[in-house]
């Protein structure tokens, strides 16, 4: 009876039940605990039921003696306050080598703190993260582990053996680098997801609003754009969406109240991202379009008050769905350029050596952002592991040129006709920005060398070489010293 | 020659130089003192040479020495350790009443830490924020302050005296509010400053670019501009630095780099509007362009690469420049909307009872942002003090009416045209977003019900009754309890 299983899993909410379960089906013994112990025994005698290899525990010491060393204990529990709490219990019960593995969407600086903390206790680390919701994590999530490095051969077998595989067969699970690098890349992948989320309904309300089209009609687009570049699983599940129909026959869409809140790890990646002085931009719009849609009240009210413009989309529907699916494609690889900056930006700061190609092979398969788009990816970084930036690569430059017209078609479009489309619009002026050798900046340093005696750099002098010109003739020669805009 | 000095000035650099300059014209005795105690002399002798009541303090001791009770000591030092090392270093020498102020452009929740620390020590502090650059802080700055409400009678009178007057002739300085209020309000003021950068580049590189104007022709249309709805600094200082030539009697403008930096107050503002829920993007936009302008290299490298559009911009370049104007203008309304939501919200949050009206005529002159436009804003909310947002003010409804077609005609011909507004597109993205009764967040709330079982809202229920809906016919029945994405 004692010290016969693999893993311990604390937190018995849907994706900690869930994990057990997909553990248990491929053979390992687990045990499970939760604070409420009361849930455990509602565990074994539901979805457990039946399973003589998922154990229950009672106490943490009851816990501690079924596991085999070193122990691995896995947390799905709250991020924050509960993570370092249920830290705080397990440690006194912990023998060197054991290892604690956060499976929770915890902030990489706390992740990274809490490696650093074990790991000075003898004591191994694993922060991960774990992307598919319930169903993934049932039947094969994206896991994405950071930490200890020689945490990562204790529980490789159990994690490749859960997680997603790729259609060709490779495990949607790698390791990704020290302390907080897999709750960042999973922090990363979620900021996506809400971009690609935002992308997905600028052109539902495109055709919602702009084309007049019925649920049925976008149900029939949406079937459509998942068989070919776009095929992902949330295109899938928004397909699947706009076709169902409650008891009464009713579009269960249609009664779904439209405010959405972003209290979570998108505005950790927008601030990131501005920590780290990368523009990712549609990320940072689709936080901010959560953000409008809380404001309904407000919303309704400025809907009577606020003037429209009379014009409609103009050209035919068919035409215009395709115009759509290509400006979402071409701001979701935009979107993801921008993600994948940010990754870059990251491990330089905090000293990781990330394989960009495997992250993109990690969310392949399992997670929300699933996608075939994803396979192309890797095959970018895995002809040009040191791409600087994936809109370079050859395939992404031409998938972009191909798609801009329908692109540039369509922002014009939703800007005349009122819609609004801000992600679309974002990525558009991340595009032009990117590919525009001379922007605007030197009026905007002229101005702050003449407000603000903030000096410039000079496009025919070498970079760190500072200059000031007295604009006004009255400023005299004391540099600005204090004061940065 | 004992305690004869009206307050103390400690950072000799452009800043608190001029400030010291300032209140000795009003009349008060200033003590000046800095940490290297050369520049002390090097100020006396130069800059305030001849006056005799501004005296040099060469060790603190001195400067306490010099100042009447209660003791009123100035920091123009660089935000962050050195205003907390100042603080540590004056505390043994201050007594019960004595008054810090924190000139610099510190974080406010710095301020709200020392106005407790210092409060709790039986002493006054005000964190103020100083606009206007070094010309401002000579002759008339914007003055921001908040702190200890028993603090503001000691300087309201120096501060007030020292500050930049409406046109009408009130004092651009009054009292703010509590601890970090005036650094918050400051913070705001230089985001919507990067806002306003940021909206005048565009308009710069879509005359330069789009159609071609010379530095001349677009001296002569900022020229224009500023004689009607958009007089302000930043387009009266555009202006000049159009026409500004060098001895070579080439235009400098074009001389200048085109990267800026971002790591200040604008990245403050966006991620406080992140952190309040307050869709603030076209600060969040102005941050991130300067985020690309810094990726100087790779543009440049990827303007050989990335395909643009062949199209140029239509229509006559006049009729182009005043659609332009009203971009500009009706992105701008948006932008200081977005502002005073932030504003609101900081306020619930903090517990600070901001004055919006009063606010907007601290900007109304001596700072950066200073214009007419602001004087129109402290209109809107005397009108109605309680105003939810700018948008709705009748005067700003109107505004935007008129403008709004020359706004949607300008981003959709940059989108054809492949020039980058990502402000003018965030602007009319927000607007379009906040006057839609019915956003698209109905679907991602599906989207997340589906994938996660977060649970949505119903359009025919009341809010706060939670619904979920098992749309694959396979999820069970428990709810999802750890994951919030």
């Amino acid at each position: 009876m004692e010290q016969r299983a693999d893993i311990a899993l604390i937190g018995l909410a849907v994706m900690g039940q869930n994990l057990i379960l997909n553990m248990n089906d491929h053979g390992y013994t687990v045990v499970a605990y939760n604070r409420t112990v009361s849930k455990v025994d509602d565990f074994l005698n539901d979805q457990a039921k039946g399973r003589d290899t998922i154990l229950g525990a009672h106490s943490i010491e009851e816990m501690m003696a079924l596991l085999k060393r070193p122990r691995k204990i896995m947390l799905m529990v709250k991020a924050g306050k509960a993570v370092d709490d249920f830290i705080e219990t397990l440690l006194p019960h912990l023998a060197s080598g054991d290892l604690i593995i956060d499976g929770g969407n915890s902030h990489f600086p706390d992740t990274i703190r809490r490696t650093k903390y074990l790991e000075s206790k003898g004591l191994l680390y694993i922060g991960t993260g774990v992307s598919g919701g319930e169903e993934g994590a049932r039947f094969g999530p994206s896991i994405m582990p950071g930490g200890s490095p020689q945490a990562w051969p204790l529980v490789k077998d159990i994690f490749q053996a859960i997680s997603a595989k790729t259609p060709a067969g490779e495990p949607c699970c790698d390791w990704v680098g020290e302390d907080g690098a897999g709750h960042y890349v999973k922090m990363t992948h979620n900021g996506i997801e809400y971009g690609d989320m935002q992308l997905i309904c600028e052109a539902y309300q495109l055709m919602k609003e702009g084309l007049h089209m019925t649920n049925e009609q976008m149900h029939a687009a949406f079937t459509e754009w998942n068989k070919g570049e776009l095929d992902s699983y949330l295109i899938e599940i928004t397909r699947d969406i706009l076709g169902y129909k409650d008891e009464q026959g009713e579009y269960v869409v249609d009664k779904i109240l439209d405010t959405a809140g972003q209290k979570g790890t998108g505005k950790w990646t927008t601030v990131s991202s501005l920590d780290l002085g990368m523009p990712v931009t549609l990320i940072g719009e689709a936080v901010y379009a959560r953000c409008v849609s809380a404001m309904k009240e407000e919303r309704v009210t400025a809907s009577a008050i606020l003037q429209g413009p009379k014009t409609t989309i103009e050209g035919g529907r068919e035409a215009f769905v395709e115009d759509i699916r290509k400006a979402l494609l071409a701001s979701k690889i935009v979107s993801y350029a921008q993600g994948f900056m940010l990754l870059r930006e990251a491990a330089k700061e905090y000293n990781w050596k990330l394989n960009y190609g495997g992250i993109a092979l990690m969310w392949r398969g399992g997670c929300i952002i699933r996608s075939v788009f994803l396979g192309k990816i890797k095959e970018a970084f895995e002809r040009q592991p040191d791409l600087v930036n994936l809109l370079l690569d050859g395939y992404f430059r031409d998938v972009l040129a191909s798609c801009q017209q329908s692109w540039r078609r369509v922002v014009a479009q939703a800007a005349q006709a009122g819609t609004p489309v801000p992600a679309f619009m974002t990525a558009l002026a991340f595009y032009d920005g990117y590919r525009t050798a001379r922007l605007p900046a030197n009026l905007l340093q002229a101005q702050r060398d003449y407000f603000g005696a903030h000096t410039y750099e000079r496009v025919d002098r070498p970079r760190g070489e500072f200059f000031h010109t007295n604009w006004t003739g009255r400023g005299g020669s004391v540099s600005a010293g204090v004061y940065t805009v």
